[in-house]
């Protein structure tokens, strides 16, 4: 286990990308120096760190960043393979191959139609966005109803990078849900991502992860606040 | 080495994802069916074998579909891992995380910036997208100089994960600039990616994966004479 003093983590609290990071280092029971970042006030330690983006989360592993969410999984899985927690890929390559594909749907597909329906501020946006987004949540209910085989996460038994990357977006899908009076991940719709996402909140790691329902509800109402003001608030993406 | 029936490439001649593949193939010194598709009428094999995106290349093995050129490569090094050719990623983690991040940037900056100079068809809109895509290739320079630390590839004497990826354009990049009347990977101002480039060309697995120059300019003068005309043609993203 790496010391505080050579791991930090340069996070944001709502971040679904830092929550990925905070989720996987917490399954392999890593201790780290985490770093709140405002990201409309970026510190020099993020600029500096990942110049090319600017975004969260870098993980500083003695003095070097790893930047991009989905490198950071890997690279903690692979960085401490065999030493602390479990792995987050499987081992045969072929499940490897698979769970990289649902996190790239998640990050290409997925969230680019539901991020239309997180800036939604009228009805008529978040019906328009809601119907977009449904059918690729029906293709990930299918790749999880076929991956997980009926047990509790894509690769099965064991959570793992597709379950971190999709996972860490349910706070804010129930909360952009609230808002907009809309449910995404209906159980009589989608039973097997419902069900995923109830094994997936369960996880201790994942649970120190994620922000709290209503802190992140106020937090989006005043992002849509602002987004229905004339000058859009710039630090989303 | 796999035998020819138990390993398929679904391919596309002029595709560089599909070059991806190709060349982490010969690279592996694997023995393969390639199978190449008319991405205007796509087999039924394509349509099954990968029913989300229905884009090449696939990797068949064992009857068993790998989707997506990066998740291909990452497939191909670590299911002969240690049996036959090199490794595709470093040994090291921060590395390998280094290597999926440029990779990653290839994808999803470079691409989306070059992709604006290779659908242009007026000079003006070569201009423009030429002053876009710039921005991205000196990222690109600017990290091949410190990943490469003087030597041949991205990772140092080895060619790897983010040369394939960027490497895959080599042509392309050469038959949009002779059309556009553009230098993009110049060497004066690019040395370390073009002294690179050179190298990435000079490997047998490279040459063997490559389309001709001049056989991909016929084919992108037909792509943007189609272009041009009122209905533009479906099969290129």
């Amino acid at each position: 286990m790496a010391a505080g003093g050579e791991l930090q983590l340069l996070g944001s609290w709502y971040s679904p990308y830092a929550i990925r990071a905070k989720v996987a280092l917490g399954l392999k029971g890593l201790s780290y120096e985490y770093l709140e970042e405002d990201l409309f006030r970026k510190s020099d330690l993020l600029l500096n760190s990942n110049p090319v983006h600017k975004k969260v989360p870098v993980l500083v592993h003695a003095g070097r960043p790893v930047c991009e969410s989905l490198v950071v999984l890997q690279y903690v899985d692979e960085a401490w393979a065999g030493t602390t927690g479990p792995p987050l890929l499987p081992a045969d390559a072929s499940d490897h191959a698979t769970a990289r594909f649902w996190a790239a749907f998640t990050d290409d597909k997925f969230f680019l139609a539901w991020r239309q329906l997180f800036r939604s501020t009228t009805d008529g946006q978040r019906a328009e966005a809601f119907g977009n987004v449904v059918p690729q949540v029906e293709t990930l209910e299918l790749a999880f109803m076929e991956c997980s085989k009926g047990k509790a996460f894509f690769g099965g038994d064991a959570i793992g990078l597709a379950d971190i990357a999709l996972g860490s977006f349910l706070v804010w899908i129930q909360v952009v849900d609230e808002v907009s009076g809309t449910k995404l991940l209906d159980g009589a719709r989608f039973p097997g991502l419902a069900a995923g996402a109830e094994h997936f909140m369960s996880v201790d790691a994942v649970k120190d992860a994620m922000p709290e329902f209503e802190r992140l509800l106020e937090h989006y109402k005043g992002f849509l606040a602002k987004l229905a003001s004339p000058a859009a608030p710039a630090g989303y993406s």
